[in-house]
């Protein structure tokens, strides 16, 4: 690929950061406290604002609602723009209420799912307020026991509710709708797959897409290949980047299979050239989802932007021509070697360079593990003493 | 349940045997030779029959094509009819020729998609011939390397020859389209999943449903909520029942985990007395898909048949009022119990008096076991020299 | 199998309750408030005290400390005698305190692994207060990233830590290694399976043996199997019950697949009549383990209790004359049918008829729901705040 | 790493081939015809020979008997020595035979345990005809229903089978036993895991070791642990390499996650480096086991080769004093960059002149797809017609 080129992808090639993620969070058996963990929306913007500063890429971030509710959300994003980035995904909080303990727009009961859909509401005018995009809404709703509700009577609940709330979207706006393969719910899971959610989002209209969070699969599933179909679909409409090995583990996005993650990058480098896919393509929102259970929390953060934009990179520099003559010899292995070609390829030389002609740091990592920064928050947040989990 | 209805309901469960089943089938390790397996398509016709001379339930028995392929399709018909049986769905073969090493339909060369097609249309004589209303579609096509073929490509070369078999496919017969999660395919599965299959029978329009087989799911899938929600779509065909533990184990049906077995006919009895879906319900075809690998073939067949029948017996069994009303509660246990009561019950001297009512041995396992049938085709037929299998 | 051999079968086999499981616990997203959920380890008690006044089998509750220390141990067993049942295992944690966030006896650094240390010499002089006879051993150890630590290096300081509790374990105590497939660790965990524990046990001597708990392993993973080897080598120790689907999910034992419970039971039984396991059998500590997220804590584990107690029931009516003579004929289906036989007889009036000659309530669950005990604690109670959960 | 050593590691890290990769396999659903593939031992030697001409680090060859047995086994070594390699690991086949439907070395029928024994003895013969070193066991043995036969009853056949087996091998000779998660056995595998494995292999004693095949784990079964745990306790024998996604895929190695190849080396070259596990380090052997099904066999061996010369070359530039200091400090995502560093780098142009050095082929797949072996082979050999498979 030509340089020039290249360099244009890699800066249009942008992650947002979820704000979550810069507080402490933890299993069910414990959460640890971190040193400089953030203790407010206002910190959690400036580090997502560290991680920007440190790798150019990462200018937008995701909140949560209520967790980084305000009194006034438009001040949320003068205060993001003057640390240099802006207010992305507007994320609602449909688990965490004791009302919820049987479901939110599935729950058997109206007046649960009424109040499920007034913070659908409140999270609307948020996102009028802050100038957000995207609703990004996942669903704990499921049951944990055989029986314990009727199946298709909450799959209508929660259409209705979806189709109350794309009725208030505004235009430009899009619904997000999230899939996860269990958990919290262990028997049945409202939206357990990609099919369940695209038959929604197939429903309510072209505002509303499916949204993939790497960690919300059956062992095994090619997760590539729904991303391929979802594109097809003209249904793909951001992702939630993590790493996984188990269950949703939320690990540093790449770190169990950085192939996967290539593989991922490889599909929608080839739907944006396609004009089938394309606008959808270019739509997708890219958005970390991550929980830091042990880890610094802002150099994770940072970790995992870089080993996007490195399978970024390297899916770029696939040989797709010759990629495609080996597919249509039915080339197996050959075809198979070109694109690993591009995966063994070391791009970190090439990224290093990209870096210095944005006048960012070489290696961001050490960068912020020496800079002021990391420094300053370590000194003057402390440690935030966390809720022991599970059974305390 | 009343009584009555509880006999008519099982009078009008009806489930499919396979032909396939009846022949000698192994893993790849090897195919072991059963003595009295049958040598034929008219065997295995005879063998269904024994079948159903047994349990009662299983008056039709599917083929697959060219495997079962006779000069005059018509005369299997009427040699069926002889026997008591009828000819059932009709399955092509698409996977068993040298050409079909990287495809059939989704083939790179439009040489080999033709071929596959062509068979298709074989198929549909066949079944016009046999009087067949279902022709039962399962793909091997896939992948088992990264970058091996397009996926999306390959996707749309799919949707064109499903549509062309949909061109040709007469007025009062269906497409049933199976899914699998992978096997043969080890990397991608182009019908990998049930939404996989859903979107090329929503675009091919109402003759076209999806097949649910029990064996092909990811590890953890909750089939029952599968069903429920093709059900809801009105796009369930029908099932190829079988039971596994690790893969496509093709074991007989319900032995491994008898309460799901109980949960997908719990889901097909609720939809059946639900006006929305009533109709889809009751055109869903209940076929077996096994391979016997160290089994009796026919005995296996029976306990199969059996299961089924103690599953969908268990299901007419439970409390439906008492049930909706422990769940409109949010009663999640006393929902639970409901529901675990019917499947703790004992049906067999119920189900043994409604094979009495019905000129049925009681117990048709020690009939079959202990019957002329199996002692005739074990001294005539034989046992067959079976191939090693793999590394042979 | 005789009605009073059956009866004296059925009184011995008890079962011991977890204390935690009846406090409010909850998954990483949101620990729900249960109106009346334990507030104290004395309430605790009373809990396990009324599990056991219904279901008459489960006369012992396992504690956890530090959640259940008091100033002096052995009150807390005069208060449980007083309340009609006794104390059971001690369950240390090395899992929720901030210093264990890298690990606690695999920790690299040796201020932690001595005061993981000191808290097993605590937890040992607890159990001499209250004459507890195991010491359940759970290790959260591992860790999440390929490279983070020396896997055998944190296995030989394991190995370490393991000995210096097993000197100091009075002569009639036991050490139960337990082992987790994963979490809270998701690259690798120190005892991630049943192998992985034993071969400390076996380093260690008589007194250590393995715990199985039946939410710990792989999708897949026989379990009955795993439990016949390690009663072949002599080193079950005990159970955690509970029932998974997809990965430690802690739900009602037996509620995705009886038929697994029964087949772990029917090896238990088996193990207990051979004389070669006899010993080993007899030894073995049957636990529950679970966390009730969203059902009414007492009710969920009565019928955990419960469930226990039917898949024993069936274990016992096994015909294993006729098993061990179809095994030994090859007659592998004829085999399995006089396994399941047993499962698919309904023993709940026998165990009715078994509760009504103990002076229990036929129907446990109705009697605990309809009694005083619930009523009171509702009342005297109330509901707890709970911790929010993830990213709260 | 020194350059000198780095050479020197790489030139004595060599990789066995599998006879049977070079002729015909499949799936149980077809055996595709590759054109040019091998008829006969000798013919599977001579393909394994192109292999090592090829790379250079694949100086010997596995045979499984009776696949290619030939009157005189020592003609073989003689034949093989003509070509460049020696004969490597012995594999006896003990589940294609009609009398192996219920297992070998566990049926319950002492004739059936005796056949399997006395083809132990012919194998034994042969490895001291043939020089080979390996007994490597792999048993297919298992059940497919609950109840078809006794657990313990079999581990016990086993264990006596293979103390049989240990009294007649050689004394500079070794047992490697296998182990398998499932397949062809779908409810219970008579060795399904790493620690049944193990447990026989310590009862044997010092030649009995452990053999790991890299597709036989359940799904997130971390292997590189089992590797660690398996030199500590001084009971690696050796590796089946291959890569899989789903079950036991046996595709090319490396080709599914190149990550946890790497990891997997990491372990072993750290062992290697470790006094107390120096010496099993050294002893491992390293065999490929794999089946091609769609891809040219002789490629797709050479490409399973170098990926794994690959992943031994990064595992040797891991930085491990930096590795060490950083999981000393507790820095676990600065210990896990450090490994991963080693992982991207591009170690293509190392190994391309490490190749030169040999006067080896830069690169060997385009040597081999463009040289003269591979054309006379198509031209001389043929198609060989294949059985169909399921069903045929």
């Amino acid at each position: 690929m030509d340089d020039a080129i290249f360099i244009a992808r890699l800066d249009a090639q942008i992650i947002e950061t979820p704000s979550w993620a810069f507080g402490n969070t933890g299993t069910r058996f414990k959460t640890f406290a971190a040193p400089g963990a953030a203790r407010s929306v206002w910190e959690k913007i400036e580090d997502a604002a560290e991680v920007h500063r440190m790798t150019g890429i990462a200018p937008r971030v995701a909140l949560h609602i209520p967790w980084d509710k305000v009194d006034d959300a438009a001040t949320l994003g003068r205060f993001a723009a003057e640390c240099g980035i802006a207010i992305g995904a507007i994320n609602p909080n449909l688990f965490q209420d004791e009302d919820y303990r049987l479901g939110s727009l599935t729950h058997p009961d109206a007046r649960i799912r009424d109040k499920a859909l007034a913070h659908l509401h409140d999270c609307v005018a948020i996102m009028q307020q802050t100038g957000a995009r995207d609703l990004s809404l996942w669903f704990a709703d499921g049951t944990n026991y055989a029986g314990q509700d009727d199946i298709r009577a909450r799959r209508r609940r929660l259409r209705a509710g979806l189709q109350a709330c794309a009725d208030i979207l505004p235009d430009d706006a899009r619904m997000l709708i999230e899939y996860k393969f269990f958990e919290p719910a262990f028997y049945y899971t409202d939206l357990a797959d990609w099919g369940a959610a695209l038959l929604h989002a197939q429903a309510l209209g072209p505002q509303a897409q499916v949204l993939v969070d790497l960690g919300h699969h059956a062992q095994g599933a090619n997760i590539e290949s729904i991303v391929a179909i979802l594109l097809d679909e003209g249904k793909l409409g951001g992702f939630h980047f993590n790493a996984r090995r188990y269950a949703d583990d939320d690990l540093i996005v790449g770190s169990t299979n950085p192939l996967e993650l290539f593989l991922i990058y490889a599909e929608l480098v080839a739907a944006a050239d396609d004009p089938a896919t394309e606008a959808c393509a270019r739509g997708v929102s890219y958005m970390i989802d991550q929980s830091f259970n042990i880890e610094a929390k802002i150099e994770g953060m940072i970790m995992s932007i870089l080993n996007c934009q490195e399978a970024y990179a390297k899916a770029l520099l696939i040989d797709r021509a010759g990629l495609a003559a080996a597919q249509a010899e039915g080339d197996a292995l050959g075809a198979h070697r070109i694109l690993l070609d591009a995966f063994r390829t070391d791009v970190r030389p090439r990224l290093a360079a990209w870096r210095r002609g944005h006048n960012l740091p070489e290696d961001p990592l050490r960068a912020h593990r020496e800079g002021d920064y990391l420094r300053a928050i370590k000194r003057d947040r402390g440690v935030i003493a966390t809720g022991g989990g599970y059974g305390d």
